[in-house]
C-alpha cells in the first residue's frame, strides 16, 4: 500500500492514520490549526476542502462531523495518497477525494450547494520560487504557481450557499490581501486568529472565516502561540495535536 | 488655572502633569498606547495628532521626540484644557494646540508637509449613540456626530508627506474599514498591533501604523495583554504608564 518513501502517520487525536512522504507531501501544523478553526456542522451539510494535498483537513474533519466532505486535489499523486489513507481509515463513505483545478471545482461540484468550505492554499507568490531543489509536488502545493489566493478565495465563494462558512489559513502578512479578495467575493470576514511562533514575536500565520453575504462584525480571537520560552509545543498546541489524554 | 470639577492629574513614565475633567474629558489607556505604539523621529520632522482632546498624546510624544507636535481638537473646552497643560509642564515652544475640523484641517496646515500623523478618533457610530446622558463633550469625542473614521483617514493622509507615517487606534472591530479607508487613502498598512482586555479573550482594541505611498508589507506585532489574571495591569502595560522604575 506504501509506495517510495511514503510512511504511515499517526493522527493521534483523531486515532487516525494518514499517508505522508518527505519527497512528496506531508501536512503542516498549518492544516491542523485550520482543521480546529473552522466551524462545521455535528451532522447535517456538506463540506468542501480545496487543495488538500494528501487529505489531513478532510481526516481531521471526519472526527468531527458526520457531513459528508468532498477533498479536492490538483496533484494526481497527491490524490492518491489522499484517496488511500481514506480507505485505510474505512472513510469512503463519508469523505471523497477527487482531482481537479480548483478553479474548475465549483461549476464541476454545483454553483452555492455547499455550507463549509476549507482552504490551505499555496502561501507563496510564483516569483518567490527560488529554491530549485524542491520536488514539483511541493512547489506546486506551496507556491501560486497554479491557484493564486483570489482564486482560491473565489472558487470558495462560488461553492458557497448564502450564509454558508469558508475558512482560510494563510500567512499573517497577506492579511490585507485575503480580507480584500474575500469582501470582493461576498465572504465577509467574521473570525480571524493570529498564530504567533513564540510569545513576544510577530504573527506569522493567519486564521480567517467568512460568511457569504454575512454582516460585517469581525471578531479577533485569542492569539495562538505556538511554542513555548522552552522550545516545545505549547499547551494549546499539543492538545490541539495530540487531544486531551 | 482648574475650572470646575478639572484635576492636575500626573503623567508618571513622562514626569508631567495633565488637566483631567471627569464631566468633560479624560484620556483613556488607548491614548497612551498609541502615544507609545506610533514611530516619531528623534530630533527633526513635524508631528500633527488629529482629535487631540486634551491634548495627552502630545503631551506623551514630547517626551520621546524634540520635534514639533501640533494637536488639533474641534471642541472649544477641550482646547482651552489642552493648552492650559502645555503651559503648565512649559512645553509652548514644542506644542501647539489649535481649534479647528479635523476635515479642513489639511487645507490650513499644509497639504503634504507633515512627517507623522497620530490619531485616537470617535469610536462609535453616531446612530449608536443611546446613552442620553453622556456629556455633548464626551459624546463628540466618542462617537462620529463630527467625524468618521473614513474623514480621519483622509485628512490624515493629505498632512502626510511621502513616505510619511500615520498611526491610528480604533475598536478591533473596525479592522477591516481601517484598513479599506487606508489603502483607500494611499497609507500602506505597515504594522498592526492587537490590544487584548485579558489573556484568553478577543481583542477590543488595533493599533495600526501605514506609510503614505509604502510598498505592501505587513506586520503583525505580538499581542498586546492588557490585564493579567489578577485583574492587575501587566507588566508590559504597567511600563507604558508608570515607566521604569
Amino acid at each position: 500500500m506504501l509506495l517510495d518513501d511514503e510512511r504511515l502517520d499517526y493522527l493521534l487525536a483523531e486515532d487516525l492514520r494518514i499517508i505522508q512522504s518527505p519527497s512528496v507531501f506531508s501536512f503542516s501544523l498549518d492544516a491542523v490549526l485550520l482543521a480546529r478553526f473552522a466551524y462545521v456542522p455535528l451532522k447535517r451539510g456538506k463540506i468542501v476542502d480545496l487543495c488538500t494535498g494528501n487529505g489531513a483537513i478532510p481526516l481531521f474533519l471526519s472526527a468531527r462531523t458526520e457531513s459528508a466532505i468532498v477533498g479536492v486535489e490538483l496533484q494526481e499523486r497527491l490524490v492518491h495518497m489522499a484517496q488511500r489513507s481514506v480507505a485505510y481509515n474505512g472513510l469512503e463513505e463519508q469523505i471523497q477525494i477527487i482531482e481537479g483545478d480548483v478553479k474548475e471545482i465549483p461549476a464541476r461540484l454545483g454553483i452555492e450547494k455547499y455550507d463549509v468550505v476549507t482552504c490551505n492554499p499555496p502561501y507563496f507568490p510564483a516569483h518567490e520560487l527560488s529554491d530549485k531543489n524542491l520536488s514539483e509536488h511541493m512547489a506546486i502545493a506551496r507556491h501560486e504557481l497554479h491557484l493564486t489566493l483570489d482564486e482560491s478565495v473565489q472558487a470558495a465563494s462560488k461553492l458557497l450557499k448564502q450564509g454558508g462558512k469558508a475558512a482560510f489559513v494563510h500567512r499573517s502578512g497577506r492579511l490585507i490581501d485575503i480580507i480584500t479578495a474575500m469582501r470582493a467575493n461576498r465572504l465577509e470576514p467574521k473570525r480571524v486568529r493570529l498564530v504567533y511562533p513564540k510569545a513576544g514575536k510577530e504573527a506569522n500565520t493567519l486564521l480567517i472565516e467568512g460568511i457569504k453575504d454575512g454582516k460585517p462584525d469581525l471578531k479577533i480571537l485569542p492569539p495562538l502561540i505556538v511554542y513555548g520560552e522552552n522550545g516545545e509545543y505549547t499547551e494549546e498546541v499539543r492538545e490541539l495535536l495530540y487531544g486531551n489524554e
